[in-house]
């Protein structure tokens, strides 16, 4: 089996790795993305690392990068990194093929997380798959047709974008609505915080993550089952959409968020269920992610892998 | 090039003719859908009507129906069709192949007016595509990476069912606030007739059909243009989901609404710009479709011919 270099590129750490189908063989020590002021410097630094991995692993024979921005795919030209500084206009797949000698693929970190899942995770053999990542943002990836579907602009399954009211929250890009502006990471805590308080309540930001959401819940707190109903609430409305218009076989969820379990999936089921005709019910399955942190750097060297399919 | 039949099965009645690329070369008379009480009768006549045809075209070498309602594509059995009497799980393929001796390809209306729009219409060459139909209903058809996206089950790209607001309307599977229980043709004459009573106004239904909407708004009534402000932003809503999900090339607009042209498509424009990221928008057009009422019949005609292909 081929192995190759998956990177997956966070905001806070650069995490690389070297993969074999659903294995994650040995990692690097993560790169702290916040120590470079620019990308040529973080890049020397990536490409280092990988050298050190490959004395161990002499056959890797491609690298893959998932990003947290958007990616135009053809040519691995990165956009814009809103939160990493002098991100603007990478050739990311040109400097790390300049530097490493080894075809790279760099694609958006949902669609690496979607790929991953699809290809040696909780959605294998399927032909249709929507994939979402609940963590401080809300990502995604679509399997159609058995291929992953990027779009014109390879921007495309932005699910945190799908609007839940035309008169809703304000997002980014001046959007209505978009999912990511209420279930988001902040949007929970924010959410907690407001009921707690009008419920009278004293609490710290750590009292309202979802994590403490979670274990509150579980404990039988009424606010905190009622933000968690919120969440799926919003979440099943997002998803109805997406399923009248692809007809998914599975919707695989993961991210921190969706670490709840069925505290999430149960009445998310219940109220996607309770919306869509039976024809799209037929095969519909909402799983739970099957990797967690590692589902970027396994599917990013998982796409790496797809040129040599 | 290759000549086919196309139906065009509506509510109303059933259009068949005799389609080459993108002209209709013959139409035979309409059949009236509800002078039938069973499918059995009614697909009886559109044989014979098909026989007749074939006598001046003797060439024809398949037949295509789009459905106005699911259809599971690789079998061609239709669900059922809520308008039409005793259309329930009827094999409309093997029923027209058994009669006429010619390969049958059966989807959903809205896919055949995608299809043609992207074969022979206003997306030709493009690999992805949003097809949209403004009628009574609001239907709608996906093109993704140069192929027809029908989903698992074939019943996907239902964009009248994507949601502009989760605490919304119900629409008929339960679903809130799916775009159709609000600019379908019936809604747009409620919503106007509400404006215009709340004014003090007197009006007829006639008063308020979306041609007159149309007519009055061109004459500056300003309800009338609140009325078409408010259809395209709630549209602008949906289509701004649909664009973050696919990342179009196109949205090619048909159906009896869209012919309001500038009223709808000028706000439509403007309201979903102002809400996507610049990737989104470098290659994205709105047009009106090629194609009015035969866009069904060409549309299933040349997916007929497509297993020629």
């Amino acid at each position: 089996m081929k192995q190759a270099i998956g990177i997956d590129f966070g905001g806070t750490t650069v995490k690389i790795g070297v993969v074999e189908g659903s294995q994650v063989l040995d990692k690097a020590p993560p790169i702290a993305t916040q120590d470079y002021l620019d990308a040529t410097t973080l890049i020397d630094d990536i490409a280092r690392t990988v050298h050190t991995l490959q004395e161990s692993f002499p056959n890797i024979c491609a690298i893959g990068a998932g990003m947290p921005g958007f990616v135009d795919f053809p040519t691995g030209r990165v956009h814009n990194l809103t939160n990493v500084q002098g991100w603007k206009n990478v050739f990311l797949k040109k400097e790390l093929e300049d530097r490493l000698h080894l075809p790279a693929t760099i694609d958006n970190d949902a669609n690496a997380m979607a790929y991953a899942e699809w290809k040696v995770g909780a959605g294998m053999g399927m032909n249709h798959l929507v994939a979402i990542t609940l963590g401080t943002g809300v990502g995604g990836g679509l399997i159609i047709d058995g291929k992953l579907a990027r779009g014109a602009n390879s921007v495309g399954s932005e699910l945190g974008h799908v609007s839940i009211n035309y008169k809703g929250r304000t997002g980014p890009y001046g959007n209505h609505g978009g999912l990511e502006e209420y279930i988001g990471n902040n949007e929970i805590v924010a959410r907690a915080r407001e009921l707690y308080r009008e419920a009278g309540h004293r609490l710290s930001l750590d009292d309202c993550s979802p994590k403490t959401l979670a274990e509150s819940a579980q404990a039988g707190d009424p606010i905190a089952l009622l933000v968690w109903d919120g969440i799926a609430e919003k979440l099943a409305c997002a998803l109805t959409s997406t399923v009248f218009l692809l007809n998914p076989e599975a919707i695989i969820i993961g991210g921190g968020v969706s670490k709840a379990g069925p505290l999430l999936f149960k009445p998310l089921q219940e109220k996607l269920f309770s919306q869509i005709g039976d024809p799209f019910k037929e095969h519909l399955q909402i799983l739970p992610a099957h990797f967690g942190n590692e589902a970027g750097m396994l599917g990013a060297a998982n796409l790496a892998l797809e040129t040599f399919e």
